[in-house]
């Protein structure tokens, strides 16, 4: 293949030793024929202890100086694999986000990237040698510093694989593929070894934590093919593409779920108009993040709201919810954090009728109260009593056929 | 005063609680109505985890790569010190080697200081901030990053101030300034005021290990005045300037001692053109540096030559020396580690006759044989046993009144 862009994060570059496996992943790609450019994350921990030195100075340590500080993580990877590189006969060249240059916006710790400057590395690439990118980094129009927040080391992938108009961006991580569930719930749980852009956004928002949201956003824009595989494990791993017409059309590709959120119900709230911003308005001000939202028909010239936040801001929810309810007069507020959502995905179901009924049927037959429902183009979504996750998980995964391997 | 640069090594920086205190030094030059610029090095023990790194994968790293790796260093110390600044009110930005930016040659691990952009900075000290620059390190033309090798912070800190034409240099260490000889030798030894850079370099090259040789050629080139001051306590320093009529014309300075030389000594060599190039080639291409070099007058047709190396290349000299021996048919081969050199140092000298009479009287006095003896225009160095080291050094201190203030 022509040009291959690899990316390899934390936990693949954490020590000398993991450089050096992964050093000896690249020199295999290029043996059987490709031009490589590689992305690395911080070795594990390395951004933490960074972090901690910073907060140890400051509450609110400048956002600027944030980045100047965190980019030296990536920085000293891609020195260390570029030494292990050469040391196997691979002639190798690092380069920093600004080195690139990988231009972004100016806002520090969450920059977007702007445009890239393939001209360098096809200068390299054309001299044979490997090149080796920081990820999660890169430089503003006035050359400061910036980093792309967390993940982001995903995204430097593929947008370089975008710019240099790469074959294919490989993402290894520590699991050697997307799964139709989470194997530790589901032991029948079947890689898959192709999946759309859409079903994967859909997957990864969902809870399954395999590659970064915006860097797959970015592959569908610029139609990047791109494979998630493992570090530690060999195999062909599964390619994330565009939806093309030869694909096999599974009904459903997977199903996700999410343990990371709580409920948050606000009962007998005078029904008039703007009663939805009234209370979500001071959520979204408060800068928490607000998922599923149910609002049940009106009864006796009241209703119910119900919506679903992070676990981690149920607390500070309920307090602007219990504040809210005061102003509104409404009956009562109540949280529940022992929920779970479930989704099924697939792209197949834009063709297919009767995917919810089937799931609702499946769901009922195990006599799991469905609490609230979300549905997309692409998949359905009900959130349930977290105890019935095992439960719910395997039921749908065997109901949709998804442990058989497709004809 | 209108400007300063201000410069603070690894152990001044060594933890945030010591990056803390850097900050409050900073803003109170800056209280006392200073623009500043601080260079800083990286943390105290952090080039040394970054080489050991890069010598698990390499015995012999590229010295491409190992700049990449050692500059992230002294990034991380410029965004703790401006996240430090901050926390106290001052605007502060920080600058990589880079971004300034410090143009060197392309010599990695060793380079050269060849211009520096001063634009940037001006623009911020206008707008009233204090701006911290990575020492140690900048970027050659085609963008890659240079080191400048141990010490270089020293000399980025005077390069910036020669060209920011700051009104001084101050260069933090963990001594309160230059003394007149080693107080852990001498008790009596005195701070100096004021010292020229000819000295500071024969006192810095004989063992005094304050600044950084090539930072004194550099100030001494372009005339800045440095001042070396402690970081941990409070005090005027000494300042280190060039020659002027109305200074202080002490005879001499200062006494240097250098315990780190061994001496090496071939005799009965057949005395015959070009037989100090015989002896000394070798060594060279060895990369073995010589110190003092002494060739005794010819004696029946043979002659004795002695020269001094780092005590860390006595055995290599030593077996260099003996295949020299044989070839040149020399009778024997000797090596002595147990010695040390000792000098007086002082521009004075060059008006007053009598300093090496005096020196050798003192030395005569004590009864300490000299070994080898060797003079320049402002120093004369002696060789002598190591074990007259202390008894050699305070006769000397106080026969030269150096325990006295100059009235």
């Amino acid at each position: 293949m022509g040009l291959i862009v690899q990316k390899f994060g934390g936990t693949s570059v954490a020590s000398p030793k993991h450089i050096e496996n992964v050093a000896a992943k690249v020199a295999a790609t290029r043996a059987a024929g490709s031009d490589v450019v590689v992305v690395v994350s911080a070795m594990s921990g390395e951004t933490n202890r960074l972090l901690a030195l910073a907060h140890d100075i400051s509450r609110r340590p400048l956002p600027r100086e944030l980045d100047v500080l965190l980019a030296t993580g990536e920085q000293v990877t891609i020195a260390l694999l570029s030494i292990a590189l050469e040391k196997i006969g691979l002639e190798a060249r690092s380069y920093t986000g600004g080195q690139v240059r990988i231009l972004t916006d100016n806002s520090f710790n969450k920059a977007r990237i702007v445009d890239i400057d393939a001209n360098r590395i096809h200068k390299d690439l054309a001299e044979k040698r490997i090149v080796v990118v920081a990820g999660f980094q890169g430089i503003d129009e006035e050359g400061n510093i910036t980093t792309l927040g967390r993940g982001g080391s995903d995204t430097t992938a593929v947008a370089l694989a975008a710019a240099l108009k790469a074959d294919e961006c490989q993402i290894y991580t520590d699991v050697d593929g997307v799964y139709t569930t989470d194997p530790r719930v589901v032991p029948d749980a079947r890689r898959l070894d192709r999946l759309t852009y859409e079903e994967m956004l859909e997957m990864a928002s969902l809870g399954a934590k395999v590659l970064q949201i915006r860097s797959v956003e970015f592959a569908s824009k610029y139609n990047v093919p791109v494979r998630v595989l493992s570090s530690f494990a060999e195999g062909p791993g599964t390619l994330v593409t565009k939806e093309d017409e030869g694909m096999e059309q599974a009904l459903i590709s997977g199903i996700a779920f999410n343990r990371d959120e709580a409920k948050l119900t606000i009962r007998g709230v005078p029904d008039q108009p703007g009663v939805a911003f009234g209370i979500l308005g001071p959520i979204g001000q408060a800068n928490i993040e607000v998922d599923m939202i149910i609002q049940n028909v009106s009864k006796e010239g009241t209703t119910d709201f119900t919506f679903t936040v992070h676990r981690n801001d149920l607390d500070r929810g309920l307090e602007i919810l219990q504040r809210t309810a005061q102003q509104l007069g409404a009956r009562e507020v109540s949280g529940d954090e022992r929920i779970v959502k479930i989704s099924v995905v697939g792209v197949g179901m834009r063709s297919h009728a009767g995917i919810a009924s089937t799931m609702f049927e499946v769901l009922a037959k195990e006599r799991i109260n469905i609490q609230m429902i979300s549905t997309s183009e692409i998949k359905i979504s009900v959130v349930v009593d977290e105890k019935y996750l095992e439960l719910a998980v395997r039921a749908l995964h065997e109901a949709f056929g998804l442990d058989q391997t497709p004809a």
